[in-house]
C-alpha cells in the first residue's frame, strides 16, 4: 500500500505552501518540459494518476479533453481538488491507492502521472493496469523523482575541498524504499533505477517516445539562481510512451 | 575527432593487461548481460564499432554471422585483432575514426558497439550512420560507460563519517568532455546523460527494446567482493534498439 503522508495535517499544511501547490502547473519548474511531451488533449479520455489538487486534470479539461478522471489516495487533496474545479469541466475525482487501483480495459486515450510513481510499491502492477486501460496508440506520460535523487540512503549535497558542490550517491542499483525527511515528515519513497522504469514500460507493450531529465533553462536559472544545483543532480525524470 | 589513446605505447601496454584484454568477453563482467540482449547472429551481417582486439567480432562469426566488419581507430588494436583472428572466419577489420565513419546504406543486420561511444564527439552523426546502415528490423546494441560514472569533473568515491562509501556526482546535466586519468594517461571521454543517449536513438527512428544498468550477480560478488561498489555507482549502461 502506498504511504499517504498527504493526510497528515502538518505535512499537508506545509505542502500546501509549496510553489507548485500555490501556483499549480506554472509553479512547477518541470512543467514546460512535461507539456512539450504531452499529446493533444482534444477529445481525449484522460486519466490522472495521483492527481493531487487537480491542476493537471483541470488543464487537460480546459485543453479539450472529453473526460478526465483524477485518482488520489489523499482525502485532503481530493477535497481541495473538487472545490477548485468548476462544475462545467468534465472532471471527476476518485479516491484510489495506486497500489490497488484497477482500471477499465481500453477506456482511455491518455494516462498521466505527476510525481506519484515514486510512492508506488508495485510499479509492475500499476503499469499493467495502465497498459490495459489505454486504447492501442494511447499515450502514457509520467514524471517521477529522478533515480539519482532517490538512490542515496542519506541524500545530501556536500561541498568538497575545492568548494565544489557534489551530490552524494550510493545504492543506485539497490531498489526499494527510502525514508527521507521532507516538510518535517518521514516520507517513504520507492527508489528504482532509470533502466527499471523503462523496462517496466517495454515489458508491458509500451514504445518509449521520450526520456527527459529536467534541466532548468537559462531563463529559469536567471530567475532562480539556486536551481543551479539541479545541473549536478537532476530532480525529475519525464517519460512518454505509446501503447503499441 | 575521437581521441586515440590506444596507440600510446604505455597506455596500450597497460590496457593489454586488463582482465577484459587478456580473457576477452569472459573477462568483461557485463558480458552475460550484453549477450542476453543481443539478437541471433545466424546469417547476420554484423558491424562492430570500436572493435578493439576483435573479441566480439570473432564471437559473432563463431555464432553464425555471415560477415563481420570490425572498425577501430587504433592501429595497435587492429594489428592484434587481425593476428588473433583465424583466416577461416568471415571477419574483416578496417581502420576508422567513429567520428568520421561512413557506412553503406542498408548493408547490415546487426550493429554493436562495446565501450566506444563515450569517446565519440558527435553521437548524432554516428547514430544517423548506423540507422542508415541497418536494414529495417535490424538491431543496434551498445555498451557505454554509465553517465553516473562519466558525469563528475573529479570522479571519486569518498567514505563519509558513517564509514559508508559514496560516489561523488556533479555536472550530470552538463554534457561534454571529461578528462580522467586511466592507466596513467589523460583519457578524454564524452559525458552524455541517459536521456540524451536514448533520445538520440529515438530521433533516428530506433525503437528502444532494452535498457540495462549493469549490476554484478550474487555469484560475481562472491568471486569479486570488490565489485560491491558497483551497486553504488553503475559502470556500464547497455542499450538495445531496433530500427523501425
Amino acid at each position: 500500500m502506498t504511504q499517504n503522508v498527504y493526510d497528515d495535517p502538518d505535512f499537508f499544511e506545509g505542502y500546501s505552501q509549496l510553489q507548485r501547490s500555490v501556483h499549480g502547473l506554472d509553479g512547477a519548474p518541470e512543467w514546460p518540459a512535461v507539456r512539450a511531451m504531452l499529446p493533444d488533449m482534444a477529445g481525449a479520455r484522460v486519466l490522472d494518476l495521483g492527481c493531487g489538487f487537480g491542476w493537471f486534470a483541470r488543464w487537460a479539461a480546459e485543453h479539450g479533453a472529453r473526460s478526465v478522471i483524477g485518482y488520489d489516495v489523499s482525502a485532503n487533496m481530493l477535497e481541495r481538488a473538487r472545490s477548485d474545479t468548476p462544475p462545467d469541466l468534465p472532471v471527476e475525482y476518485r479516491t484510489a491507492d495506486l497500489d490497488r487501483l484497477t482500471l477499465t480495459p481500453e477506456s482511455c486515450d491518455v494516462a498521466h502521472s505527476s510525481l506519484a510513481l515514486h510512492y508506488v510499491v508495485d510499479l509492475q502492477r500499476l503499469v499493467r493496469e495502465i497498459a490495459g486501460a489505454l486504447v492501442p496508440g494511447g499515450t502514457f506520460t509520467f514524471t517521477a523523482e529522478h533515480p539519482i535523487r532517490t538512490a542515496p540512503l542519506h541524500p545530501e549535497f556536500v561541498t568538497d575541498d575545492r568548494g565544489a558542490l557534489r551530490w552524494q550517491i550510493d545504492h543506485y542499483l539497490v531498489e526499494g524504499p527510502r525514508t527521507v525527511n521532507w516538510i518535517d515528515a518521514d516520507v517513504v519513497k520507492q527508489h528504482r533505477t532509470v533502466g527499471s522504469h523503462l523496462r517496466t514500460l517495454i515489458d508491458h507493450g509500451f514504445v518509449i517516445t521520450g526520456v527527459e531529465e529536467f534541466c532548468p533553462s537559462d531563463e529559469q536559472l536567471r530567475q532562480h539562481p539556486e536551481w543551479e544545483r539541479e545541473l549536478h543532480r537532476p530532480s525529475f525524470m519525464i517519460v512518454s510512451a505509446t501503447r503499441a
